[in-house]
């Protein structure tokens, strides 16, 4: 195994020039209500409202636009189980080169059609991680693209830490961020932005009880992978990958779960009171905040909103 | 019948002086999808992130915190479909004054609830217009209750007026607005800010062809008032009154109407592409932008967002 290198908070800022043409500058928004609930003072970065409604586009545009002018023409392939698909397929949209993404066939239909109205192509996999990844293989080797991992790939890492760059300078005095993780690219970017510009900053990863493999993981201190767990979160159903496995191990502070029911109901919560539109992953956060009122009461807490693509059709507080 | 002083733009520079501590300047969003779609530049003014959840806080601060000290022990009274009722209840809790409010009893059970957290009191009426009035008749006989009734009243008008006085600073070069027409309230405000500081700014109402007596009443030249109309747009079942009426007759360009599908579609597509929670009554702009494309494209158009509180168990594209 070939000694990785690590990207700087220079690459960080590189990226952000690189990528900041193509995304939102997102706000941060409060409430009063919440804060109540919580006893914390919660500042909610809202990546729902990014470009292809989730962070992920941070990362799919920094490994886009970075690409050399030898690999434009193959374009980019990737398996994600949703957002990353949306968000490569806009990023190779914008720089103008094809992009394959392998889904699985039970992702939301709203995705897909994202994806096909970026002008991305889709290839249907079963929805586990050795299908995905069995699957996504025979792409590769039909159209010679350029892989990027959704969240394994440093390119990507880096793209996602802006995401944390932008809030710290939003919001003067945070003490701890909360963000969802899955396989851990939106941790792995907080981590990289906050370990080298504000170290003191607390970093928690907020995961479903039903997919905890990282929470295992990281009390076991090695990657632990589930193949196929079900829950509500369906963004956060991939296991760590030993670049995401490096932030997490060195940086992160603990790792909170949160049961299905308090998944939908801090999900529910928030469309009713901040009248924002979230992804069951990204109710996570909030979950745990909800469910650990001693970590996280008194502080000035970054909550990471990581994106809004939901299939308005099924709403997870309505049975059958 | 004496002769009505109406409010100058100055009242409204008052009133937003007055109400400013207690409510939130809104952010515009604007959605590319929604611009393409549409082929005009749209600029949504989001009262669904307002205090109370809607526009309605600022009349109804503007009229508790302008009354006089020896009417306070009394406190206010009003009969409202809903946000009037939160936002009363709020301004009347803001100043510690007594609130009572009359709510059909089929209106939201978030509504409901969100006026009883505020501190008011609930008097339940049948869902009609002659309903309502009777009940609240008693009321007032009862408490002595200062009356601000949720649109027919000018000190609640020239609050309402302050949203557009701050789209209007936060837009340049707005050709026209489209709010929602129920009683007038909205609409009147707009008007009166419009009139004064814009006069070439057009103003459509949009509104529930199943409730259409703002519509009709436009063409008739005089008001036409239905008692209980049928609509998912549940804020809109009003009738227009003397003093929106006077508003309505002399400033607004044209009311459209839309059906009820074509309302659910504007909700949902809303809440699917910005990535926020509008109540039905909010959605009939797009669907009358949606649906005269000749009367809106090309054309930089401020879209007002009234509110936000939905009963997230009874979303109307789920059937049953």
């Amino acid at each position: 195994m070939k000694d990785v290198i690590y990207p700087s908070f220079d690459d960080v800022i590189a990226a952000h020039d690189r990528i900041r043409p193509y995304i939102h500058r997102t706000p941060v928004l409060t409430s009063s209500y919440l804060n109540d609930l919580t006893g914390a003072d919660l500042h909610f970065k809202c990546e729902n409202f990014q470009k292809a409604g989730a962070f992920k586009v941070r990362g799919a545009c920094n490994a886009v636009f970075g690409l050399p002018e030898d690999k434009l023409e193959r374009g980019v392939a990737t398996h994600s189980s949703g957002n990353h698909a949306l968000s490569l397929s806009y990023a190779a949209g914008r720089r103008g080169i094809p992009c394959t993404v392998v889904m699985p066939r039970t992702a939301p239909e709203a995705k897909k059609a994202a994806v096909r109205g970026y002008g991305g192509r889709i290839v249907e996999c079963e929805p586990s991680t050795s299908s995905r990844e069995a699957v996504f293989e025979q792409v590769v080797a039909e159209t010679g693209a350029e892989f990027v991992h959704p969240y394994n790939d440093l390119r990507v890492i880096t793209g996602q830490a802006t995401c944390s760059r932008e809030l710290m300078e939003q919001v003067e005095g945070i003490e701890g961020i909360v963000a969802p993780i899955g396989g851990g690219g939106m941790i792995s970017g907080t981590c990289l932005t906050v370990s080298s510009t504000a170290p003191d900053v607390k970093i928690y990863a907020a995961e479903p009880l039903n997919a905890d493999d990282a929470a295992r993981s990281f009390r076991a201190g090695h990657i632990i992978a589930d193949d196929a767990p079900v829950t509500v979160a369906d963004g956060l159903k991939v296991p760590l990958k030993e670049n995401t496995w490096h932030y997490v191990s060195n940086h992160v502070t603990d790792i909170l779960t949160a049961t299905e029911d308090e998944i939908i109901a801090a999900m529910k919560l928030t469309w009713e009171r901040m009248k924002i539109v979230i992804e069951p992953s990204c109710a996570v956060p909030l979950a745990v905040i909800l469910k650990n009122p001693d970590v996280f009461a008194g502080k000035r807490i970054g909550v990471i909103i990581t994106g809004g693509n939901v299939d308005m059709d099924k709403l997870p507080w309505f049975k059958g």
